[in-house]
């Protein structure tokens, strides 16, 4: 069997995990690839512990293993967007096909390095850069490529899940779980990155660009995070038959564009993917010809996402050993990179979505009618209304409604003219609500 | 771009789903698959009202599809084994890549086609053979190729998961959902393929075959329908935290082989697969580096099962345009056809599992204890235990029991001594019970 020559850059935990993997199920990985993948170079600053280097070329310096005239296919697994992208650049112009599961990269970078993979006549594969082990990516370039994508939803954040899940299992706060999430190793240090949405943008624009076929434009997603959620809209939100989960949507609107959205967001319990717990992933894709499909699994750690990235090495190692063309190979959206259509992409202030507001009222007569009639004003209708009893002693009362499906715009005109009024007190709480019907 | 020919054999409902599916999204289509794509020639003994195949060469005999020097690509959606075996073995000498859908084909004659194929430098692709439009099969030959298959359970027939959901949601007898999904088009007038669990064992065996690398053995599979399933079983699982889904499993164990079994299963009800109802298909698949992983979708109906076989036309064609060899595509079961490995299937009295009882009892004193010592004596323990009082007037008690994990044999040498109790009246209801952890 030909020989594909792998580097590896990176042998932090991805870069750990996918040398085990590979070195584990080289035999039966072999026989799928139909060649013989062998790690001929590792890049890391310092050894990883729980990986056998001892029979593998290794250098300290990552730049020698794209420079190494001996690798076939360069697995980036670095992290970060300047250094990773200046090997990724380097490895391309040297003719080395890359694997990488970098999603800030692609997110970022992508056009650019997409664009000098298809000069160089290699390719970029990317399957481990969103939701970790879950075959998204080859599912929305092949799996699913009869369809026109109507839209898709993912849980694409496993700190952000295991969050919600803790605060609706136990009615915790979200700081004291975010503190148990990053003892844990859930949670960075630093856990913006999560938590306000970023990591979920990331992942969205590439799911996105993958579905419609349009270029990366990282910069256009609207974001929201989830550190604003508290217990009681948890709660309140389980009472309604809902559940709240940090999601990344995308949806084609015929006409107009494409909306890309990261937020909190109730969907009904029923719904499969409200089911999802934990760390883990899912994205839900709604295709015209297939309806919903739903892919489910671990979308972190080391091997869940090793799997992905030995994924990646198979499909380049059996291309290269059979000497495929390029234009054999799906290209790296999915679509020839010359019919990529550049949607615009709507302001999530045009967005249509049904509301979970809740509010504080003063408890006394025609204080509830007061906002009805605003929402009413507006042309809102309520869905469904939670009016609990005030506590003994107080004199205020939370007030939950469910509307129907509002422009952004027009409910934040709606919620300006409540929070004017005498009787209620604070800020109206809002979270969008989706069927994912 | 390059002109891929495609010869479509049948014009049912999966054929004219493929037609209208391939018609309508051409555009994106092609620039998925980088070429032309050019329905060339249609078969089918009738025309199809929903198609307009006005445009395109129709011919009554399908076979003059397979004799057509034009066509690249056939797409073989007639169905059964006899006819689609010979037109399918007459395509492939012909020099033509196959796509179909059709399962009992694949389980029934794979290896002889897929041998046949190889040897004719072509390739069979069966995407949409199993779980219609859900992309499994791509899943287990590519996406999860890093990983060692541990297990993977999957709701691969609509008509029984929409006839289990019918009688756990509304109390219902098996005969009566039945009667009604055959008036919706969802079971067949003779439904005993579906419920009995031919259906599942087809797609079964093919699952199994990809994720462990071995010859398609259909006629090993041991395979229990739905039809004995009562309500009051179904109300008792639910009872006790459980649902019950009849479920295709494929288990590896160790040196020793393989498990292949369709029968009923009680599921406890948090796991996501268990939520999975009606007519909707899922399969988990866990393998030793990506962990658990759920794919979710219509298992079924034109154009689901459309979006399937037009994921493969794509694949084919892409191929074709762009000269692969042989070696550059992904092997029919996944693996290089020489490193398949004949593993024994073991036989289902040898499968360990645990198990849902239930039993009719003389409601006196010792008849309860009689039934756990013969249980004790037989090394099963007891996990959870039902006894409801007896309705007024009647003297006997149902008794619901779940036992640990034991040897179907030791279970049913169990069962044989319990049946023999003076207490004990007809037969004990067993239904196996997988954790799917």
């Amino acid at each position: 069997m030909k020989r594909i020559n792998i580097g590896i850059c990176g042998l932090g935990t991805v870069g750990g995990g996918t040398f085990n993997v590979l070195t584990r199920n080289l035999v039966d990985i072999n026989s799928r690839a139909q060649c013989d993948i062998h790690i001929a170079h590792v890049g890391a600053r310092r050894d990883n512990p729980a990986c056998d280097t001892s029979e593998v070329q290794l250098s300290r310096d990552i730049f020698n293993v794209v420079a190494d005239p001996e690798v076939d296919v360069v697995v980036e697994l670095i992290g970060g967007t300047d250094v990773a992208r200046q090997l990724v650049l380097n490895a391309l112009d040297n003719g080395k096909h890359v694997v990488t599961a970098n999603k800030a990269l692609i997110a970022e970078h992508g056009s650019e390095l997409f664009e000098r993979a298809e000069n160089n006549g290699v390719t970029i594969s990317y399957e481990a850069a969103v939701a970790g082990g879950i075959p998204i990516i080859s599912a929305l370039r092949e799996g699913l490529a009869a369809n026109k994508i109507e839209w898709l939803a993912g849980i694409i954040n496993g700190t952000t899940n295991f969050i919600l899940t803790e605060m609706r299992d136990k009615g915790r706060e979200f700081a004291d779980v975010l503190a148990e999430a990053q003892a844990l190793g859930y949670a960075e240090a630093d856990p913006t990155f999560d938590v306000e949405g970023i990591d979920a943008a990331h992942k969205l624009v590439i799911l996105a660009s993958l579905a419609f076929g349009m270029p990366l434009q990282y910069n256009k997603v609207s974001c929201e995070g989830i550190s604003d959620i508290e217990p009681a809209d948890v709660a309140y939100a389980s009472e309604l038959g809902y559940r709240i989960k940090h999601l990344g949507i995308a949806r084609f609107i015929e006409g107009q564009g494409i909306e890309l959205r990261v937020h909190p967001t109730l969907i009904p319990a029923s719904r499969l993917i409200a089911n999802v717990d934990g760390v883990m992933n899912a994205v839900v894709v709604k295709g015209d010809a297939v309806g919903p499909t739903l892919f489910y699994g671990a979308g972190a750690g080391a091997e869940p996402t090793a799997s992905a990235v030995v994924a990646d090495i198979v499909r380049v190692a059996r291309n290269l050993a059979g000497e495929s063309t390029l234009q054999a190979m799906v290209p790296s959206l999915g679509y020839a990179s010359d019919a990529l259509e550049d949607y615009s992409i709507l302001p999530i202030d045009a967005a249509e979505t049904a509301f979970y507001l809740r509010m504080s009222l003063e408890d006394k007569p025609g204080a509830l009618s007061q906002i009805t009639q605003i929402l009413s004003d507006e042309g809102i209708s309520i869905e469904a209304l939670i009016q609990k009893e005030p506590h003994e002693g107080e004199t205020r009362v939370q007030v939950i409604l469910l509307t129907n499906r509002v422009i952004e715009n027009q409910m934040i005109e709606a919620i300006k003219k409540i929070e004017e009024l005498e009787s209620v007190s604070g800020s109206v709480i809002r979270i969008r609500v989706e069927t994912l019907k």
